[in-house]
């Protein structure tokens, strides 16, 4: 235990040099497999020259899955044909442990990030990078009850003024806790803004939509992920009313998809790139909360759109080696894997599923209350000029927060110890404010073990310090989700929910104890017994906050399942998760996630919502009535000229190939910036490409008279299996076509003839449209 | 605890009662919406006349996932217009209560049951149907070291030879027992023969097959129900190596399927029920196990083919309430929801990773060896005169079960008591063989609280029985598996796992023991400490040995997890699951499901096998080369007759409808069974439909001669959005359509123009035919 700052930080950079040194083995022994690859692919390049940009994808577009993944498939074919399967298999298993091992890098910040939050406090005369906790571990000079304070350890008013006690030392401390908040604020601030702008907020929208199929060039990148990771420390120690875990998965995002760049297999695929990204999600979550299943779960109810078997045992996977490296490392000392480990003795009774569904309730109106004041005041700062000084405003906050959170103890301390102290039942040893009982027996101030107790005024006092932060913390997590600073929801609202649950448990526990006789306690609580356990009503309050803000059921359960080790609280866990759902969804279904995709625009097409209307397919295809007619190419009958004209005169991202303007019937689908790269590759290789060149998509030239031109193929680069509907689909057929197979664009015909076209865009056009929403906002191509 | 089984027989009761009373309450609260929705109809008769019959399926057809859907919706549109939002939103959230109430019946079962197990060994003289374990709670006049033994519990020796030791009472009791198996087995596959012949076996296989999307009508009928409860508890009873968790997901399913019939939205939609059934085979686990969250995800990773989030919460829903009536009947006693609730104190060491992976490998060796030893056993079960006489096969099987499981005390016990036993860490008050350990300190025989001791010869003998109750599971439960009675796998395959990790774990502690100095050991296991706990081996091979027969994964680690409480021991579990299954795919990838539903030859298409033939849909489709051309339909210029004689001539289950024979551009299809329905309802509705009247599909009718007779119009049985795929579609798309949509048939274009179509079958049969497979096995329309 001694020195457990030193190893964090020895074993980071321990994973690290591992880390590097299984990459370049990698890089290595891929790299001969993607010579035989390419080889391979010169070998096909004599009968059909592949071109080279063909098939990648420009910034803010959506991917094809159907395509991405045929690409895999081919490319696993060519592979499986040179190599012995078994060879290929083991590089294929082994991918799968590295991409776990990436994971490990993320387990220094918790130290970290706890030795920042405690210099706002003092500072360790022994050694500056241990925090409050791990300075005071090696003092054998304090007794068990004041472990607390140990000479090693001083805060800032005894280093500057010499003195521990009185009004100036209070004032020096205040000053000094305000001042590193501002100080770490204005840090993480400034990296965002100069370093990258998309290091801020939680990031699970953007993965979200990106896992949907959208391409964000930069957001998972090198920059964002280190920024993200200096930044959150910060953000985290500056006291600002935010979690680290949202953010800790986006940097385990970054993490995935930046190994992934060492394996061709998925980084020129991004299709399989989003399996990664899946694995690594719930490699975050299973980092961030020490909840492997929870993570998986997480991964696969709230973070992944496209989310096939073979990504559940991945994810699953990533999450056990990621779970075994957070054990060996220990990071809590107690030998668990989780944050806010407890253990419950007694049983909960059949009447206090009353009060857990309270705090359902409680949990569904918060999370309600919190989705519409957030995005109300995140859209002000999107349409204002105020959101144009994001500096100013994260010093503000920053600082507001500071000044009004030091006089409270609830507030003053690190956010994951209060919910700590919260979730702790009360026992002999605890020393806590909340817990100062008066036995009956004895009339002892001291915790009576084994039976409920009358609260002193300790107790009562430190309810009204809770009721304080609960409101602090309600109001100050509403403008502080949405900063320019990476920030989570996790903790503040398990905070939140926590804090409620805490203060209704007691209350429960005073009635039960004050009114025994009551016919509804009478049965089961006998005087003297423990009957009711305040801590696990801040556990189901976490829970049900948690749930009303971000809607998740099972996952939700099961990580807080796995958090705290109680098999037998399931119940009551699952009734508040429930009700807080219901509640939630009644004042409206989006979670915060949705709606801050909604807000910024994002072409997310979501997976849980239900398409009820009756429209059909022609009412939605382009061209509309009064539009001008589709743009289509014919498939041996245009010169290039005609080509490069309509595609400059149109903005479409794909044209339809049709046998000939009169029969209208379709061969199939070229999109437009593979034709651009063919039409170049073929000017700089071939020679005699003229303007009045014939452009044919058929696998045998046309018939040409003898002084015309050589004429161009482009057959290589036409989908010839496009995706057709016929216009009289209904909608909801063709939305859930486009949902379960990640298409990107979707034809329309009457009895085989070409009528139109229906895009991804199309479709959230129409459904924003039908929720009297303005179809406009959607941001992309 | 007096009563406990007069207790769970009133709730039984109780239940039912209920169930009955809300279910009338239903129907009739439903039989006002289905006025509603059916005075609609009467109104849209009208308009165009709905024909009754069209839309439903034959039996062992498949279902066409993407029509059924369209028509809920459609349905829930009509209610909508008709009801307030809410009114009908409350009665939807009050079924998924109901459907969820159901699992409650289950719950009788295990006490059923138990007492008849034990009446193969004795009889309770105060009350017959109390077990073993029951009679004796009550009596006050035994010690706790022997309380197995009391005044009112009478084995059959006593009761009928009136002497309790002896050889003449140990034959007695013998011939006791092997006469109980006989009659029980007997009477179980005699009810299953005459009653219900669905009702044998696990029922896994086929439930997989049914939510797949196929009709076997009265696999999930009430008689299928009864019978398979009652013979359930006889063949449990007669001691044969099967487990009672497979048939009781079968069961919950039934009812499911049963209580779906009270409400038309369920009943008369096949897509629905499936979701009905997804959730029960959920509450099936969670009853069966206790494991709710497991219970979720075995439906999601094991059984569900078509999974949509809203299920997923309608499952957890369903789970809960199952998890909770589960714990207010509080069947075993602990106050826990669990079959086999263990804690275990001491944490892992990474050295146990070792044997922990070794029993890993041992379970994926025995998965695959059980799988494929089996599958021929059934194989020739159903090619030889040998599966003519069931009933006789069943009598021998348990005979000799019988005859070789008395002499051994942990054969002749209850599988769940053996596994309850093996999972259970020796503490001093255990009195089991297996827990006759010596202190070092003292030299007693009792076993040492916190520290390793030596084993004594009483734990060798022990080991020697485990490892002949080992090979004797083995072998019987290969045997087992298959025969006409009820028979689940998990309990044999947990037991085999049990035992020999048990029998490891007793290894490796007694290795650790004398060699605590090896360098293995010497770091953390110092003289006289707990450092191996035997039972956590037990619960790892049990895992393992689950995960080799039916390669569940994430599920079966949540099962174990939830089952045991052993939430540090997750690692450990992980590592030994994945292992188990990586060794089990490296001899064949199928679980012991896949393989029965293929040796039965259900049409079903695996979620998670990858397609990888480079074919395409031109390849796959019919008509072949050399067939006859693909029977089609035109779309106004066919007469009744023409339309007769192509509908009789072929066999097909439906026909794509063109614009002519010429220009063969796809209009539509329509299905067999609802063209018979509508021309038949024309006959006996409308007048003057002759042989030579003109079939048409379009909107108009044709112009025709003005002698002509009156025409018949099929356009309300048309489906004007079939699938299509062009003829170069790669069959790993087509085969990824099928899938994700559940689609029946899909229609094959070129250029426009119908080329063939394929069907769910042609795709199975091909995937037969390219794993070199008799691709006629396929057994479905």
């Amino acid at each position: 235990c001694l020195n457990n700052g030193f190893f964090f930080h020895s074993l980071l950079c321990v994973c690290v040099c591992v880390c590097v040194c299984l990459g370049s083995n990698y890089a290595m022994s891929n790299g001969g497999g993607g010579g035989g690859a390419s080889s391979s692919t010169h070998l096909l390049d004599l009968l059909e020259e592949p071109i080279p940009g063909v098939g990648t994808y420009d910034d803010f577009h959506t991917i094809d899955w159907v395509r991405e993944k045929c690409k895999d498939r081919e490319r696993h074919r060519k592979i499986n044909s040179k190599k012995k399967e078994s060879a290929w298999e083991f590089t294929k298993s082994l991918y799968d442990a590295w991409s776990g091992w990436l994971v490990v890098t993320l387990t220094g910040l918790a130290s970290a990030a706890d030795w920042l939050n405690d210099l706002k406090e003092g500072v360790c005369l022994s050694a500056m990078w241990f925090n409050h906790e791990q300075c005071c571990w090696d003092s054998n000079e304090t007794t068990f009850a004041e472990r607390d304070k140990c000479p090693q350890w001083k805060t800032w008013a005894e280093l500057i003024l010499g003195q521990a006690e009185g009004p100036g030392s209070y004032i020096m401390n205040y000053f000094m806790f305000t001042f590193w908040a501002l100080s770490f604020a204005f840090l993480a601030v400034s990296l965002v803004k100069v370093f990258a702008p998309y290091a801020c907020g939680s990031g699970i929208p953007e993965i979200k939509t990106i896992l949907s199929g959208f391409i964000i060039r930069g957001y998972l990148g090198k920059w964002t992920l280190m920024i993200k990771t200096i930044t959150l420390v910060l953000a985290v120690a500056s006291g600002l009313s935010l979690g680290k875990e949202g953010p800790l998965v986006h940097v385990a995002c970054c993490c995935g998809n930046i190994f992934s760049y060492l394996f061709p297999k998925y980084s020129k695929n991004e299709a399989k790139k989003r399996e990664v990204l899946s694995a690594a999600s719930a490699a975050g979550v299973s980092v961030a909360f020490g909840a492997p299943i929870g993570g998986v779960l997480f991964s696969l109810e709230e973070v992944s759109y496209y989310f096939p078997l073979k990504t559940l045992w991945r994810s699953f996977f990533a999450a056990l080696v990621a779970a075994f490296v957070l054990r060996s490392i220990n990071p809590f000392g107690n030998s668990r894997l989780v944050l806010f480990y407890v253990e419950y003795h007694t049983p909960w009774y059949l009447f206090e599923l009353f009060p857990f569904i309270l705090l359902g309730v409680f949990g569904g109106l918060w999370g309600a209350f919190f989705i519409r004041a957030n995005i109300a005041w995140c859209r002000r700062r999107k349409s204002t000029r105020f959101g144009k000084y994001p500096v100013l405003e994260v010093i503000t906050v920053a600082a507001i927060t500071a000044i009004v959170a030091f006089p409270n103890p609830y507030t003053r301390q690190n956010t994951s110890e209060l919910i700590k102290e919260l979730f702790t039942d009360c026992g002999p040893l605890e020393s806590s404010q909340l817990c100062q009982y008066r036995s009956q027996m004895n009339g002892s101030q001291a915790y009576p073990a084994g039976s409920d107790a009358a609260a002193t005024p300790g107790v009562y006092s430190a309810m009204w310090q809770l009721s304080l932060a609960l409101i602090f913390k309600i109001i100050m997590t509403i403008f502080t989700f949405g900063l320019k600073v990476p920030s989570g929801l996790f903790i503040p609202s398990m905070a939140i929910g926590a804090i409620a649950g805490r203060i209704v448990g007691i209350a429960v526990e005073q009635l039960a104890y004050y009114h025994h006789d009551w016919f509804l306690f009478r049965e089961w609580c006998e005087v003297g017994a423990d009957c009711i356990t305040p801590g696990l009503y801040a556990m189901v309050g976490a829970a049900a906050c948690l749930g009303g803000v971000t809607r998740m059921t099972v996952s939700l359960v099961v990580i807080v399942f796995e958090l705290t080790g109680g098999l037998e609280y399931i119940v009551p866990l699952m009734a508040a998760v429930m009700t807080s759902k219901w509640v939630g969804d009644a004042f409206g279904r989006e979670g915060i996630y949705e709606a801050h995709i909604r807000l910024n625009g994002y072409p997310f097409l979501d997976a849980k919502e239900e398409f009820t209307h009756t429209t059909l397919a022609r009412e939605v295809m382009r061209p509309r009535r009064n539009d001008l007619p589709l743009a289509v190419l014919t498939q041996d009958d245009m010169t290039l000229a005609e080509l490069q004209n309509i595609i400059s005169q149109t903005s479409c991202n794909g044209f339809p190939v049709i046998v000939s303007k009169e029969s209208q019937r379709l061969v199939g689908f070229a999109l437009r910036r593979d034709i651009t790269i063919a039409i170049e590759n073929a000017r700089r290789k071939q020679e005699g490409i003229m303007l009045n060149s014939r452009v044919y998509f058929t696998q045998h030239a046309p018939t040409l008279p003898a002084d015309s031109p050589r004429p161009l193929k482009l057959r290589s680069i036409l989908d010839m299996s496009p995706f057709t509907v016929t216009d009289h689909t209904p909608m909801e057929i063709v939305v859930d076509i486009f949902r379960k197979l990640g298409l990107r664009q979707c034809l329309v015909t009457h009895n085989g003839r070409l009528l139109g076209i229906i895009t991804k865009k199309d479709i959230l056009r129409h459904m924003a449209q039908m929720a009297n929403q303005d179809p406009e906002s959607i941001m992309f191509n």
